[in-house]
């Protein structure tokens, strides 16, 4: 049996998370059951909700245990198999968590899928052609309902998720206006992605002035929003929503650390008849198959080119998801194990 | 030609409205033309909404032009008529403003409708079953979608949405929890109008307290919520919603005095996959058939209990105005004017 680094959430964050909380440590991967594989991971996840979970108070999910494997989504290979339909060699996805290997029973569904490399890269599956790609679909399809000639905004446009939703909305006609931090993100966002206008938001720091941005790059206004930030963004924003708007509310980066942030003007969702939703990927794993094949189709067609920031090593973990909160890093984040 | 007491508004508010925002004058009611209808008013509507158009500001509807007649509903009996639908004698609800006698042209869709005062007094054609029952009936069908066995909860519950509120969520089953001020509309909302309990905010003034009677009074938790006020109490709702909670959000009287009122923790939105949405009743008039067909047999059949505050005379509108902002009236606010 190989043995098994692991990244185990030590202790909760006070605040701002660090690297402390986090604690490395070598297991040895216990011998196999019927029906379990062993899974190599290639690349780990790192993913914004991750930051959510590592609060003990009520999030959108269960808290992440003290003292165990931080949880997360991972791509790799079948090195070991009990189970009849994986074989050694086979290519999967999966949620194994921050760590070199995961032993999985596969008889649980959705716990490992197969995946074909053929068209699409392996790590795609934990980003443009995973969960943050299905997570940009159905904020987009499900929530926001888009229109040929409408406009969308997204904040964190250069991200996993924003890179999606920006090829998604393109391919249905609309005006995408990306809001990201940085002159090289943005650059990126509109020519790399195909926005069709992106702001940087370290040139915007309040609301007055994200809302005159807004206004010049949205001229007709703002029809549909993909909420991944909060604060001052989400407040201008508003002020430049259309008559019936909507919102779809995926995450809120800027309030993981334990204070709350206000919304300035919530009477705007009256004046404007919005509607705003919140929702998480996972509860609608009936969309999966649907946005999964939109978004292999537009990566393999070229209309969806992601980009990727790679940490190297199991223990680069704790820093690149710190940087990753920070806006550190330039589209998805993964760790490379391999 | 009778002469015709109406009420203008002369100048826009700064933060409160007063009474000297309005102005009372005399005008003839001119000569008939074809297929127009001479109405006598009966009742005049009150209603928070006007606060809003009061503003020049964008608000959800036009502002209410200076120097022009308050817009309003009305109630009442036609006493000319050259349109071939209408006779002399007819009750009629329509949106004739704040004056005794209103000209309309009966042609226009939607700007007169009879209706019978066999088992239905004419003034609850303003409250109950008319657009605030629709209010009420829009925001728990369309957009609550409420289940048996769920919590709801409404602010101003003893008032003309709420009481309406009320009986439409007990006939679908539901736990049915109202906010309003006092001991007295406490009571009313309970014995009379059937909610399973009332939480008197006078008691309750902040976030915290009213949050812990909201636990006291929702052992399962807030399922839906209707929105009439803004401010701590919505943001004590928040703190109780259980998981796919829906908001209707229908008023923000609380802010329509010009500070905007913020929302402490948006981020339960997401925390709780909320879906929230504004909306106008008046921009749904496909429902209103549906609607009132249900609040009519609920009254008839003693399950909706409407009381009203009745003001007499078209000069006291401006102060019975003023009232109803701050929560004075108890039940549908009227001015009867015959």
């Amino acid at each position: 049996m190989p043995t098994n680094k692991q990244q185990l959430l030590d202790n909760r964050p006070e605040g701002e998370a660090t690297a402390s909380n986090f604690k490395l440590v070598t297991a040895e991967t216990p011998p196999l059951k019927d029906n379990e594989v062993l899974v190599k991971h290639h690349y780990m996840s790192l993913d914004p909700y991750m930051r959510g979970r590592m609060n003990e108070s009520k999030s959108y999910a269960q808290p992440q245990p003290l003292g165990q494997v931080m949880q997360g989504g991972t791509a790799g290979e079948v090195v070991e198999s009990k189970h009849p339909k994986y074989a050694v060699g086979d290519k999967v996805v999966g949620f194994g968590g921050w760590q070199q290997y995961s032993v999985v029973d596969a008889s649980q569904p959705g716990a490992l899928k197969k995946v074909d490399t053929t068209h699409v890269p392996l790590s795609y599956y934990l980003g443009a052609v995973g969960m943050p790609g299905v997570t940009a679909w159905y904020g987009l399809v499900k929530i926001i309902e888009p229109k040929a000639g409408e406009t969308m905004v997204i904040t964190a446009a250069s991200g996993a998720v924003g890179s999606a939703f920006g090829a998604l909305a393109k391919a249905r006609g609309c005006r995408v206006v990306g809001i990201a931090g940085g002159a090289e993100k943005c650059k990126y966002v509109t020519d790399e992605l195909g926005f069709d206008a992106c702001i940087d938001y370290k040139q915007h720091p309040d609301t007055k002035s994200m809302s005159a941005a807004l206004k010049a790059e949205c001229p007709k206004g703002i029809d549909g929003y993909f909420e991944n930030v909060g604060g001052y963004i989400f407040d201008a924003v508003l002020l430049r929503t259309n008559a019936f708007a909507r919102v779809a509310l995926c995450g809120m980066i800027a309030g993981y650390d334990g204070q709350p942030l206000p919304l300035a003007n919530p009477a705007l969702f009256l004046v404007n008849r919005i509607k705003l939703q919140g929702f998480i990927v996972s509860e609608h794993m009936e969309v999966w198959p649907e946005a999964l094949a939109e978004l292999g189709a537009l990566v393999a067609k070229g209309q969806l080119k992601p980009r990727e920031s790679v940490a190297e090593g199991i223990e680069s973990a704790p820093e690149a998801f710190l940087g990753l909160l920070k806006g550190k890093n330039f589209g998805k984040q993964l760790v490379k194990l391999v």
